[in-house]
């Protein structure tokens, strides 16, 4: 049933101990929008818990205070920025159908909630749960403005995307006048790498091809690049915006070798060509700006040819025949 | 004589043409300001120019509208962003003592001008050509946007520094509501990088030495490198920061030879190193974060261990006698 925020909140009201379910690979959104909440309900007496299959990664660590384990029985369970219930990982699995109240801000959820409350225009899932505080009339304590502020900051890159809402804006306004350590959030989101992410990006510039005329760079990393880089899949993180990142370029495509004889490929267009058609072609899927899927093949030169045929067919649909890439 | 921001808008109300000083080397606050305040100067039909010792960088052609250079003899000038008589640079030192109006928001700001309006509390010059707009009550036009867009995103690394004042997200939300082409901006500021850019990227990460245990690193161009790499000075436009990005690192040294046996030293430093100091002990100068000075050597080994030495010293200072660095 969907209903609007002011009922949500005085759904809230009437509980005492609320579990707070997250998604699996969590990000500052998920996290953020859960904390935020769980702060929120702490302050109007509740116990409150924020849950996620995969833990709390290191780099969130400073959103967490208080309680580190589940000691209550809920009496109700709220899903934050989660847009299906696969989302919800392994561990958090068994709430699919328990769950009462999902917040979400992705226009395509599909989680079966007795309430459901979704606004696809909001940045992020961390801007409708200021909303909420705000409706609660409750007090802004730094916890929750680091919580909200990092959730706002990590879904809209830093206030650069297309998702940027005015509200993201001025909502950030309040949460850094709350006290919101937006400077220190900002460094460790964006701007401090890790020894192994600065090495990774290096062999992936180093790695960097480019086809037709510019219009396509291709970077590949094997799984003996991993190793010796030291790198896993969360050091791979974001690894394929940096193919889209070079003036010129709109196909980006990574290939990452992650089995024998297979490749994981992320495509990163601009707006002439479709990345999830790309994607498509392989049997995978995604957005249009982003997409993926898996290849098999028994050479990595395989991969590449069957990858440059099809962006090929791609720009040459875009530009017409008589072009470079007919 | 400084004035406050309703006089500085009075001013204007009685004056009819308008030149615009902008700082050489221009950056996206000294354009934004300056292109905002002369189409607010314009929509009050008077005529306004923006000049700049430089001309106007490809880069920011996107602010350029109507006129293409001076055509009427000023009865008023202004200097945004422009902190000293020489930031004028050449071709505008002509101007430096007949400044009527100056408004900035460097604290050290040294122009003698008859009127001054400096607000070092503001993230950026075009927030305050914000706030005059306001006062002057203008229709907010999408150039005008564009402009004081460009200059708060850019002067506030896109809202990551810790100049971000709580009025830079507010003015930013109104400057979204008028039409300010955000995703785009942000995207040309941030995001895309050159082929030269990205070449020059690779080159710093591969030539990347750490040292003292992490704690400090140092990257090294030569001309020579500069030359196979196709970059110049404006390319290399903010990769000292590059240094500082990296996990663990307190000192960050970036070294680019300019001429013979001459090279320019960039630092940049956590909270516990003071930059400025390390570049005065080479005779530069800069702030605790971002300093920089020359060295002359004959050899490139020799510019490194007199550099070492000193970051040695200052490590050692902060951490106490009994470190790794004694």
């Amino acid at each position: 049933m969907r209903i609007d925020l002011g009922q949500a909140c005085q759904l809230l009201k009437r509980v005492d101990r609320v579990l707070i379910l997250t998604h699996k690979s969590p990000d500052g959104d998920t996290l953020g929008s859960g904390f935020g909440l769980c702060y929120a309900l702490r302050q109007m007496g509740k116990q409150a818990y924020v849950d996620n299959s995969d833990g709390i990664p290191k780099k969130f660590g400073y959103l967490v205070h208080g309680q580190a384990q589940l000691d209550f029985e809920p009496d109700f369970i709220v899903s934050v920025d989660t847009a299906a219930p696969d989302l919800l990982g392994g561990k958090l699995s068994v709430y699919a159908d328990k769950i009462d109240l999902c917040v979400d801000h992705h226009m395509s959820n599909t989680i079966e909630s007795k309430y459901l409350y979704v606004d696809s225009k909001a940045s992020s899932a961390s801007e409708i749960i200021f909303r909420m505080i705000d409706i609660l009339e409750l007090a802004w304590t730094k916890h929750m403005a680091d919580a909200i502020y990092t959730g706002i900051c990590t879904d809209t890159g830093c206030f650069k995307f297309s998702n940027t809402t005015p509200n993201a804006h001025r909502f950030a306004a309040r949460l850094i006048e709350a006290g919101a350590d937006y400077e220190k959030i900002n460094s460790d989101m964006f701007i401090i790498k890790s020894r192994a992410r600065m090495d990774l990006e290096r062999h992936v510039l180093d790695n960097m091809e480019f086809y037709f005329d510019g219009r396509c760079s291709m970077t590949t990393t094997t799984r003996e690049d991993m190793k010796v880089l030291k790198a896993d899949a969360s050091t791979y993180d974001g690894i394929p915006a940096i193919t889209k990142q070079i003036e010129g370029v709109e196909v980006g495509i990574s290939i990452r070798e992650t089995d024998d004889d297979n490749y994981k490929i992320s495509f990163r267009t601009s707006a002439e060509v479709n990345a999830s058609e790309l994607a498509q072609t392989f049997g995978g899927g995604g957005h249009i700006r982003a997409a993926g899927c898996s290849i098999k093949a028994d050479t990595l030169q395989k991969v590449k040819d069957r990858l440059l045929e099809t962006v090929q067919r791609s720009l040459t649909e875009f530009y017409g025949r008589n072009t470079l890439y007919k």
